[in-house]
C-alpha cells in the first residue's frame, strides 16, 4: 500500500508504460502546484502494473507500485482511476469495474472509448462517475475540452484533423527528401516514431478511433466506428507527392468530419490540402485539428500528438478536472460527449460512395495519340470534370505520366470512371488517385 | 420585462453593440442546441442598453429590451448577467453589483480586467459568483479555458502571442504589399478593421491588457499592468520589415511573457520572428497564441481574435459553463485565474533594460571608411556580438543602410550602444531597431 489520503482527492493509476510514468513523474514533480491550483492535495495512493521490477526512472514511495489491479480498483481512499494500459481488455473491465466502484475515470485510451465508448459513457451516467479522455485525441493538445467546453456556444460544420504524428512524420519526409514509403517508415521505426507492428498507425485505424470520438464531441452525434471510411498511408508514393506539389498541393493524412443535414461525413483518407494553408505546415510528428463553427469561422489547434509528457500534461489536467468535480460535489457537471448520452443523437455516416470531393489523378498512359481524348471522354461521360492537366515528358517504366485535377465529383462516378479507364489498353498501371480538399473554401453552411 | 425563466437558467445582458447583438442572436438561434447541451433551458430574460430603438436586425420578444440595468442587476429571474459594454466605467459598477447581488457574471472587458482585475476577483470570491471572460482574449478562440484548465497538468515556461487583428491586418498589409503604416491605417478604418481612434490598438495597449491577464492565467502571477513593456507598431517601416525579411525573418505585435525564476517577463513590442515558423503565417486579422509548457511542449491556439460571431460564441461558452456550475451547485469549482486569488502569488515583471534579446538594427550611414568598423566598435564594447550584418547599395535619404542582426544582448546594453551610435556625426539619423525572437530555440527550463 502507497500514502493514505488525509484529505482532498486520492488516486489510482494503472499501467506504468511510457504515459503512465510520464504521468506519474508530474503528479510527483509538480505537486505543489497541482495543491495550488486545486485548493486541495492530490493524492498518488496506488500504481498498478504488471511489471512491478523494471527501472522507469521515477523515486516512488515504498508500496505504492504493485500488480495489484483488484486492490487499487477496491481502494475506498482512490476517487480517481487512471487507466493507461491500452487495448480493449482487460482495460474495459478495470474501467467498468471502478465505475461500479464508485470511481471517476481518466483515460486515454481511443481504441476502448471508439468500440465501447457507448457502453462506458452508459455507466458512467448510470453510477454517476465522471469518464475524462483529453490524453485520447491529439496528446497534449486540450483538444476534446475545447470542442466539449470551448465550442459549446457554437454549432461546429466541420474540422480537418492531423491525428496520427507517425503518419504525419512519414508524410513530411517522403515530401521534403522524396524518399519512398518503406524507407522512411523504416528509418522511423529505428528511431522509435513508429511501432514495429506499425498497422494502427499506418493503416489508418489509430486516426479513425479519435474521429469516431471527436464526431461525438463535435456533433453530438453517436456514430458507429464500422462505418468510418479508413484508408492509410501505405500506397503513397513520392511520385505523387511530387506532381501534386507542382498544381500547389501538399500529402496529409486526415481525418475529416462534416455536418450535411442530419448525417455527417466521417472518412480518414490521404488528402491533398493548399500548400499556402496553415494545416500544411503542420510537420513532422505534430498534430492539428482546423475546426470551422458556423459563428465563429476558422480555428485551429496544434501541438505533440504523442509522447510521455505532452499526453501526461492532459492526463493530469483531467485528474485536475474531475477532483474539482468531486470537491465541488459536481460529478457529471460536463457530460463526457458534451451532452447527456439520452441526449446524442444516432447519426448516420454518409456512405464514402455518396461523399463529393475534388481528385488528383495520375495515370500511367502508354505514349500514343488520341490518349487523353480517351481518357477525358470517359471523365465527361460521369460528369467530372477537369480543373487542370498536365502530361509530363518523363517516362515512368514505359508510360508517361498524365496527371490531372478534378473539379468536385461524387465518389461513386469516380470509381466508376477510373475503373473503365483502367481497362484501356494503353493505360499501363492502376491510376493513381488522391482527395483533395480545398479548405480555405470551407465555410460553415 | 421580457419572458420569465419557469426552470433552468435565466441570463441577463448589458450592452447590445456589436458583439452584444450576436451573442444575442446565437442564444435565439441556437436555444435547441445550447438546451440539449446544458439539459435545461437557458432563458435570456433582459436586455438592457441605453439605445432601445436602433435596428439591429434582431427579432427580439416583446419588452426584452430596455435601458433598465438596475432592474436587470436586481432581476432574481437571472442567474448570469452578461457585461458587454466595455470600457472601465459604468462597467466596473454593474460587475460589482451583480457579484453582490449573487449574480454570476460573463464578460469580455479586458480593459476591466486588466485595471480592475484585483477588485472584480475578491468581489467574486467573496460573495460565491463566477467571473467567466474568455471573449476578453483572443475572440473566439478558447484560449483562456485552455490555460485554465487543458494545462492544468503542466507549467506554462514561456507564450508568445498575436493578440491583436488590428495590428496584424496592417503589418500583414505592409509585409505583403511593402506600404507604409499611415496609408495601410487609413484603408484598414475605411475598412472597419481598424477604429476611428485606433489608439488602444496600434500602440499597444489593447494587447498589453490581453497580455496581463494571461500572464495572471499562465502563470499564477497577480501582476501589475503598468509594469508591461509596451510599443506599438506606429514607427514601424516596411524598409525595416523588407531587410528583415532578407534575414528571413518576419515582423509581428507580439505579446511575450517567460517565467524566469521568481519572476516573470511580460512586455508587447513589434518583434522579427523566424519566416518558416507556424506563428509567422498567422496574418490578417486573425491572432494565434504559441505556448511552451514544461511537459507538453510547444502548442498553438489560432482564430479569430475580433469580430461578433467570434467573440459571441466565446460568451455563450461561458454562460453555458456558469449555467452547468449553477446547475450543479458549483460555482465557484475553478477560479477565474485558475486557481484561488489568496494563492495566486504577486510576481514581479523583470524590468526592460534587465531583458535580454537578439536585436535586428538599420544604421543610416553616410557612406564613408571606417563606418562599419567605429559602429561595430561601440557594440562590441557594450557586449553585444554580431551574428549577420548586410551593407545596402540603396540609399536612403542620402545615407547607406547597414542593416545587422545582434546574438543575444541585454536591452541595457543596447540602449546605450545605440545613444554613443546615433551620435556619431557619420549617421545621419536615428538607428532602426527591433528585437527578435528565435521561437524554434524556446525550450522549457
Amino acid at each position: 500500500m502507497g500514502p493514505k489520503k488525509v484529505d482532498g482527492v486520492g488516486v489510482g493509476l494503472i499501467g506504468l508504460g511510457t504515459v503512465g510514468t510520464a504521468t506519474v513523474r508530474i503528479l510527483i514533480e509538480q505537486a505543489d502546484l497541482l495543491n495550488r491550483r486545486l485548493g486541495a492535495p492530490l493524492t498518488l495512493c496506488r500504481v498498478a502494473d504488471v511489471d512491478t521490477t523494471r527501472e522507469r526512472g521515477l523515486d516512488l514511495p515504498p508500496g505504492l507500485l504493485s500488480a495489484d489491479v483488484d486492490g487499487l480498483l477496491g481502494d475506498p481512499d482512490i476517487d480517481v482511476v487512471i487507466e493507461l494500459i491500452g487495448g480493449l481488455e482487460p482495460a474495459r473491465t478495470y474501467v467498468l469495474q471502478a465505475l461500479q466502484n464508485g470511481k471517476h475515470v481518466v483515460t486515454a485510451n481511443k481504441a476502448l472509448l471508439a468500440e465501447h465508448g457507448a457502453e462506458i459513457f452508459a455507466a458512467a451516467e448510470e453510477h454517476g462517475g465522471d469518464v475524462a479522455f483529453e490524453a485520447s485525441v491529439g496528446g497534449g493538445i486540450p483538444l476534446l475540452r475545447s470542442f466539449r467546453e470551448g465550442l459549446a456556444g457554437d454549432e461546429v460544420a466541420s474540422f480537418f484533423g492531423i491525428l496520427n504524428g507517425t503518419c504525419n512524420y512519414i508524410l513530411s519526409r517522403m515530401t521534403k527528401e522524396g524518399a519512398d514509403y518503406e524507407e522512411v517508415l523504416a528509418e522511423a521505426q529505428s528511431l522509435g516514431l513508429a511501432e514495429a507492428d506499425p498497422t494502427l498507425d499506418v493503416y489508418g485505424l489509430d486516426t479513425a478511433h479519435k474521429l469516431a470520438i471527436l464526431v461525438g464531441l463535435a456533433f453530438g452525434a453517436r456514430v458507429d466506428l464500422a462505418d468510418i471510411h479508413v484508408q492509410g498511408i501505405e500506397a503513397v508514393t513520392p511520385l505523387d507527392i511530387k506532381f501534386a506539389a507542382e498544381f500547389g498541393y501538399r500529402l496529409k493524412l486526415l481525418a475529416i468530419a462534416r455536418r450535411q443535414g442530419d448525417a455527417v461525413q466521417a472518412r480518414v483518407h490521404p488528402t491533398l490540402i493548399p500548400d499556402h494553408h496553415l494545416l500544411a505546415d503542420v510537420s513532422g510528428a505534430m498534430n492539428a485539428v482546423y475546426v470551422t463553427g458556423r459563428y465563429v469561422g476558422q480555428l485551429m489547434f496544434y501541438g505533440p500528438g504523442a509522447g510521455g509528457g505532452p499526453t501526461g500534461t492532459a492526463v493530469v489536467a483531467d485528474v485536475i478536472e474531475l477532483a474539482r468535480n468531486r470537491l465541488a460535489g459536481a460529478a457529471g457537471r460536463v457530460p463526457p460527449l458534451a451532452m447527456p448520452w439520452s441526449r446524442l443523437r444516432a447519426t448516420p455516416i454518409i456512405p464514402m460512395d455518396r461523399v463529393t470531393t475534388k481528385h488528383y489523378f495520375r495515370f500511367a498512359a502508354i505514349d500514343r495519340p488520341g490518349v487523353l481524348s480517351a481518357v477525358s471522354g470517359i471523365l465527361g461521360r460521369h460528369d467530372i470534370s477537369i480543373e487542370a492537366v498536365n502530361q509530363k515528358g518523363r517516362q515512368v517504366r514505359g508510360a508517361v505520366p498524365i496527371v490531372m485535377l478534378t473539379h468536385e465529383a461524387p465518389e461513386k462516378n469516380v470509381d466508376q470512371a477510373l475503373r473503365m479507364i483502367d481497362e484501356l489498353e494503353f493505360i499501363a498501371a492502376p491510376t493513381a488517385r488522391l482527395r483533395v480538399e480545398d479548405l480555405d473554401a470551407e465555410r460553415p453552411d
